[in-house]
């Protein structure tokens, strides 16, 4: 398939094999050509939904790939200047705002960046703080010389107590360091106007870069959230953008058989109402492993929703599980074989690898060893996965395989943006908000209780008087 | 709690608290006292079925907290001379070759281990790879020396296809860079006769530790298949056979309420009968994190089983999701409280970190951030994970608590036999075979189909007639 957009890129497109989730080839354990088309009008609907809805409200992540050819520019060149002096680069920030950037870095870089010589990295190290762990900090400080660090801080509402914390522990160290001006190690990824960010870093002068009002954490990876990030790591932030531009043509084809992310959203939707709760996303790719982090989030956040948009009580949701083939092999797949019909697994494999590794003969009187010399490990790896695609689905169970041509700039835009499209499909077709997640809020404020924030005595009152614990369950 | 064993370490136990897992505190939605006492006859059997199978058949993980004085020995002989020349100690293996190292490293050794200087490492660089990626490969050997390099290829059969592809490349690296003689560089462990490591190991004249028959991979990580490794680093290993033993003592209280891995499997059992087809690993340290992935193995394997002792047809299995605490709030837990009422979380939790981190003040005209000043950032994580905990509660869903005094050592090996235990019981609950894998089987044999292996014609004709694929189905 060739590119059909008049973006300048000729990358093929990401493809999505689906035979193994239908009737066809699982018999009743699949879904019948009659069950999509009893679907029709409810697609059709959610297609309208997500086609009208684009760019309003917390839709603007679909004006991405348009829009932003000023800001990457100015992203590019401010890469380049923290290119030039930082040994380090560090993200601060949590959920969106690190999954993002992780999943880019271990697909489109040196799988073993940090280790490698300053000469062959081209890049500043490169680090994702996700976590308020004293252990891990101190770790981190332990490698990195602030001096020569440049700190990505982001959150949109600068109100998360995770990164804040991180950052006052920062710039404190920073200000010991290099004196009172930070304003060189400390880049502010967060809203325009709102929040704390803002106006934390017009005081110290810090470089900005903003979050529109309309796209939220879990969809922001291609805003300068991730595009900075990506950026100083000498990825072609471009290359991606034109790559979701790509993805986001195929998306609108509102025939449900020409639009892989419809088609996918679908299938699961059809696979939640026959019970299975559990999505499993497993690249046969190291350089993947993190889309599923990534993924993970995204399908969690959005479409794990207790009401609908009539206002009924639900309790929707499918939980979604990483793996990494082939090594989870060895780990999770006797259960997906022969465990509960509650899974659909989604395979995401790459065409061609930008190595080729040839297992050398030998051990050549020990035929158990001796048959795989000569074949590369590629061939390994793809004979693998088709094994394991073949032994789920001789066991009946759902599964489909997402098949990038290649792993470069242009299929990883494409790959973040077809799930975007398929969490926004699947959220229409439940008919909840995808964008909210009003679950987390109890939590947040029990954190605030605890600590003591002020304002928050009502909340500590009712933590106070929860039902107490009893010291004979624990044991 | 003090320990009570007659071994000389006198750490504290890990505890179990469960109260969020009973009515008392959940209502409707949690175990009663009664469903407990009812299902006493079935968790004696249970108890009694572990018991009596201790050190038979495939239980010889029983024995391993006892019976490893003198190998230990040599463990750590071994470990200090590959201290004294290697740079890099790589461990080749998949499954549970690879999961225990890796969980123990990331425990035990410094976050950022691998980027500290030699003199603060005071051990070699460390790596395991347990995937057949050919980019992951070439980026292993473009930051390690051969020359310097030790590699431990772990498998017990010596016929695991990932491992043995692995061992050809590496070893005709070895032997362009260093001649004939590589037993310097390659310690394999494996059976004590069959398989062909074994074969290949006398041949190289390799150094060898052994794997018990009676003990599979993934109740492996207390043989040399962990211990060695662990040596390597520097870690206490007699320190963490005897946290092992300590817990052993207590899983073989008969009293279920004083026997924690007893009263967690139980308790599981009711929930995986209560339609909770999933069990979150939830730890709240970074040094954890990957005794989640370990968990997930020991899990999911020991239990998703298709056949019954009796024969009969069944479909058991929990499936197991690792998720990191404070981070997955950022992703996981707006599904874990809003979502289907299908999940038991397991909080892995520490009382003491080996570090204590203060959060600075600042910011003091934003109360928003101002009020985490003077906090550490070990209160912070722990509010968060007490908050996380009081809104799932809140929302009726099941949580409970593994509470680690510390890490270290001792705790680890506590840790790791707690999971083995409770799985074993778990297995005798369910009464199924906890030892096999026959799952796996279909996918290694229609892989050796596809690559070409003699004496799999017969499942090669299989998948040729396989149902074909349409190609209306990839779009």
């Amino acid at each position: 398939m060739s590119c059909k957009c008049n973006c300048n890129s000729g990358t093929e497109l990401l493809k999505v094999d689906y035979n193994n989730m239908m009737s066809d080839i699982l018999g009743d354990e699949g879904i019948s050509q009659n069950e999509l088309e009893v679907m029709s009008p409810v697609v059709e609907n959610a297609f309208n939904d997500v086609k009208e809805g684009r760019g309003k409200g917390m839709m603007g992540w679909t004006d991405l790939p348009y829009v932003q050819d000023a800001i990457c520019d100015e992203i590019i060149e401010t890469a380049k200047g923290v290119r030039d002096w930082a040994e380090s680069f560090v993200v601060l920030g949590i959920g969106g705002s690190a999954l993002g950037p992780t999943a880019v870095f271990q697909a489109l870089c040196h799988m073993r960046h940090n280790e490698l010589s300053k000469d062959k990295r081209n890049a500043p190290k490169f680090y994702v703080e996700d976590n308020v762990d004293p252990e891990r900090m101190y770790a981190l400080l332990d490698v990195i010389d602030v001096e020569k660090t440049c700190f990505n801080i982001i959150t949109k509402s600068g109100a998360t107590s995770e990164t804040m914390s991180q950052y006052l522990i920062i710039v404190d160290i920073l200000k010991k360091a290099v004196g009172k001006d930070i304003s060189k190690h400390i880049i502010a990824t967060t809203d325009h106007e709102k929040g704390n960010l803002i106006k934390i870093a017009k005081e110290e002068n810090l470089k900005t870069f903003y979050i529109e009002d309309s796209v939220g954490g879990r969809f922001s990876e291609l805003t300068p959230v991730g595009l900075l990030p990506a950026a100083v790591l000498g990825i072609d932030i471009k290359g991606m953008l034109a790559g979701a531009a790509q993805m986001d043509k195929v998306c609108m084809e509102s025939d449900i058989e020409k639009n892989p992310a419809l088609m996918a959203a679908t299938l699961q939707y059809i696979a939640m109402a026959k019970g299975k709760n559990i999505s499993v996303m497993m690249p046969y790719a190291d350089s993947l492993k993190f889309m599923a982090d990534w993924y993970c989030q995204i399908w969690a956040e959005s479409l794990g929703k207790n009401i609908d948009n009539a206002g009924n009580s639900v309790n929707y949701g499918q939980t979604p599980v990483k793996a990494l083939g082939v090594t989870d092999q060895h780990s999770q797949v006797q259960l997906y074989v022969e465990g509960p019909f509650d899974k659909v697994v989604t395979f995401l494999s790459v065409e061609k690898f930008r190595k080729v590794l040839v297992i050398p003969h030998g051990c050549e009187d020990i035929p158990d060893v001796a048959f795989l010399g000569g074949h590369t490990m590629n061939e390994l790896l793809q004979a693998e996965k088709e094994a394991t695609e073949y032994a789920l689905t001789k066991a009946k169970r759902m599964n489909h395989t997402i098949i990038l041509p290649e792993v470069n700039a242009n299929t990883v835009g494409q790959l973040l943006y077809f799930f975007e499209m398929k969490t926004a499909f699947a959220g229409a077709l439940l008919d909840i908000n995808t964008y909210n997640q009003p679950g987390v809020e109890e939590g947040k404020n029990a954190t605030y209780a605890l600590l003591g924030k002020n304002g928050y005595d009502v909340k500590k009152a009712e933590l106070d008087n929860a039902p107490q614990k009893s010291s004979k369950y624990i044991i």
